[in-house]
């Protein structure tokens, strides 16, 4: 009987501690998702103010990039470009 | 000459505003990253407490539908898997 | 002048390998995007003969797995939800 | 009676349907998987022949493009790059 108590303790600090993790992924992934919609308004707001938000992505993609490295596949690129005559 | 420095304002303007768009959504992308990780971390500490990470996962999946609607489509992938012969 | 002809006749097989290999990888890209649409073309198959595709999507994707190892996640996922009364 | 007896036959093609649909599916989807095998093993004897495989996806990405589409894009970027003083 004692082991029964034991078990059942067991479980139930289980599933709290369970439910305890959930609940914290949970607020994060709701705050991840709040910041999705928070970035997705920028690009709103840019393209009210008439820039071209599929050029702006590339360039945050491309600051991401060190430079040297950047300019390195750049130049890659545009060898091959100029190999298969893609102006 | 006073089109021209009109035109080299605007664009200076349109320079520093397209700076700051982007540097807002490089911060809220730096803030995404960081609770990307948090949410690993969390993971990680769930792991280390003898949880099965994977299962916790589909749990957190599950629970984000609506109860009714889940146990409809449980009871349709069951009816298909005894179609199948699939225990 | 020997080496420029030879560096000319070099970067040409080049252009040309290049081409080769990109007109390949083009193709495979093509055949794989007709099994995609083909894909769809079944489901919508299904459909269209009363089967539930959410459902059957899930199935697919349990029958990828070895059937002990897929018990065993569908026991601890069910653990996990008797533990937080889901139903 | 012939209820039951229908029911069951109705159901049985039923299940026989199911399980054909996802065999089709399941074919399909093991063809993908081989040409993805294939696009991987053409990438691989570029990087053998010694081609820059990152560069050569930017140019296969770039050819599924409108070229008129492709230069306005990149006339953008550039832009963009020089407004921010990006090299």
């Amino acid at each position: 009987m004692a082991d029964d108590i034991t078990t059942e303790t067991a479980d139930t600090v289980a599933a709290g501690q369970l439910r305890a993790f959930i609940e914290r992924v949970e607020r994060l992934e709701e705050d991840k998702k709040t910041i999705s919609e928070d970035i997705k308004e920028v690009y709103a707001e840019m393209k009210a103010n008439g820039f071209d938000t599929k050029a702006v992505r590339s360039i945050v993609r491309l600051r991401k990039k060190d430079q040297a490295e950047r300019q390195e596949e750049e130049a890659m690129i545009d060898l091959y470009k100029a190999a298969l005559g893609m102006e």
